[in-house]
């Protein structure tokens, strides 16, 4: 443990300052990657840095790497997240991590230490993958699992290509994304559920993740006039969505508590009030933390699915296109996490992510972890996300101190 | 009963080749209203009357009556449909009243009979209000269920507003649509049901319409990460409108054989992958040929969605913002149309429209009387729409023969 305290004021008063960028009507942030609400939110971040001594340096796709020299010729003990939110975000989610990191730095620079090995603020471009699929983007593409020129092609839905948006703010660096040989990366995130908070602990120790099962669905059925066909001759693809929908949400109740699932996306054709559909698309997903029961949950989703095309008689192709996890995190930098919060006197829980982290890709090329503070009714993705001054700062805190044994 | 025929091949013939305009990949039609193809479908009709020597008088919303001159100074005698389709359209919906009534004028041309009634081919704009809402706008505006300025300024999904598709083809006449004082107004029109192909009769006398009620709905939940959010605090806008499209089923099924109920239309918000849906808007209506039995439905529907909404603890608002019908159209006009069926040896049957059509908007400002013809398969708005030479020949025998006694 060291002698060193995080400054839970300025730590919040950082967080209220990023999210006058983008700020949303119901009181949340809306940053959408690599928009010029991004670009802002990037410049203030750069601004504190360079306020700091630290370098920075981008890649291609503008994951930004701020880094702080040490006194060894150590590789770097890296930390960070994302600045970029959802439509309907909070202003936590992404931003926790990165200004826990900052205020990592800042302690260590009013304190005057120098660590050995030395350190890396990032901001991962495009976590969350609303505009530009997938999410992880940035981080994705520098651990090797999607390339570079893949990702600079991704359009948004308005046509605009992600090389596009980065020269639109003149975000890119010169070099191709790659692994930067870190000995560590650390990540703080809310915990955006609410086990922590139900259990009264104060810190979560993740793990790994889930194993997540993503699907993209076809519903085709007949065209026909919303007047005058019978109701039993109809082939009606929404309908037929409908309960595929309610398929998925019963599949994420019995796989409860360690499994999820969730209908989000749907486009329906024509799409026209007197016209009954013939062509829906959903996007699905199952999720559990027992990979075997994700696979169950799989094979129960498909079954109803099947079931719903052969009584209604029309076609239902499902393209079961991707799966996430699980990631097993580093023991040892978890370890390090459990310990140094436990010599705070704060209480830890293991748990793992259910979403998808930066965190997840970078430790398929270094040693990771992440640690979860608590949200306050497990909101997240909403406006009402919210983790107290007091529960960001015990995060700090614990990257902190883990950042300073692992980098001594 | 008229000495008179159609010709059944030059009938067919005209379909197809009004076919050959919006062909869509699958053998049916795309002809938005107002459309380049829209424009191209009117100049075929305009050619093909002016060979026939009538006049063209064009209204503001480019309502289009093509007029054959009688021999007395009576009120007109008037008949047709529409030349637009929905997206996914059949080559009959609204052509076969266009070009039945062609063909009506075409037997008087080649007989060198002129009526004592003066006699109108009449094009509506814009009967499907996909593109442009509302439905049957042309014959709407024309009987003064709503204002030119309004329907002028109606925009399609691309922004573009009525009267600007009107300039960009330049199809707006001078004067505003207004009552032309017709005689009667009588419309053939394909049945978009299978009835009279399960009873084998061969035309369809529209005694009027069903009442239909229609609703726009706005599911309002919560918006959460759809990995960590556990599934018993979720509020998903889409899950709920899942259920209400099951429920506006169910309503169907139950009000079946008068009765249809449909939900056609949805969006949905955030609409992101990783993002449990918050927002979600349906359009439903409910149909029932008694008026008592269609409020009964709308009473099940709401009963139903309130239900929804208070077990699943989110709220669901329904606009029922318009109703239709029932429409009752005129007796004698449809006699008229029963006894010429009849002469000819052709089974009948009083049946109800289901959707709306142009006929019942003319029916608020004259005599106004439909007649079906046999939909093969009762498939409709769907390129598969078929009806066979012969059953259209049989109806465009019908409105020949009843205009004829209309006008003598």
């Amino acid at each position: 443990m060291s002698a060193l305290s995080v400054n839970a004021a300025r730590l919040w008063s950082d967080h209220m300052r990023m999210a006058e960028i983008g700020p949303s009507p119901e009181g949340g942030s809306n940053r959408p990657a690599l928009s010029a609400l991004d670009a802002e939110a990037r410049a203030l971040l750069t601004a504190w840095c360079f306020a700091l001594g630290l370098t920075e340096e981008r890649d291609a796709l503008a994951n930004t790497f701020y880094r702080r020299a040490g006194s060894a010729a150590l590789p770097a003990v890296a930390f960070g997240s994302h600045l970029d939110t959802v439509p309907t975000g909070g202003r936590f989610d992404g931003v926790s991590g990165v200004l826990a990191g900052l205020e990592v730095i800042r302690v260590l620079a009013e304190a005057g230490i120098t660590t050995k090995a030395p350190l890396e603020l990032v901001n991962w471009t495009n976590e969350e993958g609303t505009r530009f699929r997938p999410a992880m983007m940035g981080s994705r593409v520098h651990a090797g699992d999607m390339t570079l020129a893949e990702a600079l092609s991704v359009r948004d839905d308005d046509g605009i290509s992600v090389a596009q948006a980065l020269a639109a703010h003149n975000l890119a660096g010169p070099a191709a994304p790659a692994p930067r040989r870190w000995a560590a990366f650390l990540e703080l995130h809310i915990e955006q559920g609410a086990i922590l908070e139900s259990t009264g602990q104060d810190i979560g120790i993740v793990t790994g993740t889930v194993q997540a099962r993503y699907f993209q669905i076809t519903v085709t059925g007949t065209p026909s006039h919303a007047g005058p066909m019978s109701m039993d001759r109809r082939r009606d693809s929404l309908a037929a969505a409908a309960e595929v929908i309610l398929a998925s949400e019963r599949v994420g109740i019995a796989g409860e508590p360690g499994g999820r699932s969730s209908t989000t996306w749907i486009t329906n054709s024509p799409n026209a009030r007197g016209a009954v559909a013939n062509i829906t698309r959903l996007h699905s997903d199952v999720r559990h933390e027992d990979p075997a029961r994700a696979a169950e949950m799989q094979t129960d989703f498909l079954g109803a699915v099947a079931e719903i095309a052969t009584r209604r008689q029309l076609r239902i192709d499902v393209d079961p296109y991707t799966t996430f996890g699980p990631v097993r995190f580093d023991a040892k930098i978890a370890n390090t996490l459990r310990t140094a919060a436990q010599a705070r006197q704060m209480t830890t829980r293991d748990m793992l992510a259910v979403a998808g982290h930066d965190a997840v890709m970078a430790a398929r090329v270094c040693p990771a972890a992440m640690l979860f503070v608590p949200s306050v009714g497990g909101i997240s993705h909403n406006p009402g996300e919210y983790s107290t001054p007091e529960q960001l700062a015990k995060g700090a805190q614990v990257l902190l101190d883990a950042v300073v044994a692992l980098s001594a």
